[in-house]
């Protein structure tokens, strides 16, 4: 089974979490792309937040109701994908620039829920961590953190410019303090394990589900 | 003497810490409105970069030398003011909304330089810590953080909400670790005293001359 498959698998599996009457924040990426129509499908009455115009466009189009998020304060639930999984919860995110918007959303469900193929999960973090940075500054912020490569993409849409941290990932919960204390640094691609509550991942066409407490 | 003339006293002992040749970050403030002209008196070839539009028209009126934040990936020296300074160098800033990019200047600065008038000295932190926020998903993000008021003017020039946090001020550095780890939030006002370099209080015609380690 392939991990476009497995992608679409854990994205169903999720929409089963979802309930009639529900708030939900609808993450970005490509496994995104399969919670959609998964979501739509089920034909509840919901309503949406949307993490990146590209999610909202997309979920407006297959008929979810999209409201803005200055009308939530609070989601029953979330869903959204990962770039890496670390055993423990750890997270990285923000392979689509989104990481920012996804935060805030996350932060703000009861319930946030990870769905992801079988290539997520990993023994330890590696390569690079997203990070959103304020365009004032930004040479002292690069010359400050070091170990970022910006990418050659269009600000996020609260204005940051995107790049990534190659520095060392070893220890997420210190980099995670040291990168958000930074000056300059919107925010980053780390999420913490306290943040997260379920994550599926479909292996071929069976879903483990992890429980974080 | 009153404060306007500590301030004035404060910020002229300041400006013979600069030299030839120094890039220089300028902070924003009723303290920096007495830097500005007491530094172009001095008639020095430096560059500058302002904290705020309102100091780079002032510098720019009173013939000092601005350039963009883009020109410059770290300063000779920096000086601002300081809403509170406390006995072991943690500061409050951002009574006047610019603290997100102050800042990213005084950690590019090798020498951050403060300057306050009398009131400013401080036993304990107190009263509100200033907060810039993100706009999406602002209600959000005052629920998680709560005991913020939000402040009735203009977004920041990178786009943020201002607005105050009313909490327990008792640790600073816990409070600044969970202030800045909380998504939605910029940058808030606590400055650590790892940041500063010099203080320079006026008392009456006196300075006092503290050097933070």
């Amino acid at each position: 089974m392939s991990s476009e498959d497995e992608k679409r698998t854990a994205a169903v599996a999720s929409v089963g979490l979802v309930e009639n009457g529900m708030t939900v924040g609808l993450g970005t990426g490509s496994t995104v792309a399969y919670l959609l129509p998964a979501l739509a499908a089920r034909g509840l009455d919901i309503r949406c937040v949307a993490t990146s115009p590209r999610t909202a466009t997309a979920a407006g189009e297959l008929g979810l109701r999209i409201v803005d998020f200055s009308e939530v304060d609070r989601f029953d639930i979330a869903i959204d994908g990962a770039d890496q999984i670390a055993p423990d919860g750890w997270l990285i995110k923000g392979g689509g620039a989104a990481h920012t918007r996804e935060k805030v959303v996350a932060n703000a469900a009861d319930r946030f829920v990870v769905i992801a193929d079988a290539s997520k999960p990993v023994d330890a973090l590696h390569g690079s961590v997203p990070v959103e940075l304020l365009a004032y500054g930004l040479s002292a912020t690069l010359r400050e953190l070091a170990h970022v490569v910006l990418r050659d993409v269009p600000r996020s849409p609260d204005g940051g410019v995107i790049g990534d941290y190659h520095g060392d990932l070893s220890d997420p919960a210190a980099l995670a303090a040291r990168l958000s204390a930074a000056p300059g640094l919107v925010d980053h691609g780390l999420f913490p394990p306290s943040m997260v509550n379920d994550v599926l991942i479909a292996r071929g066409s069976d879903v483990e589900h992890r429980v974080l407490t």
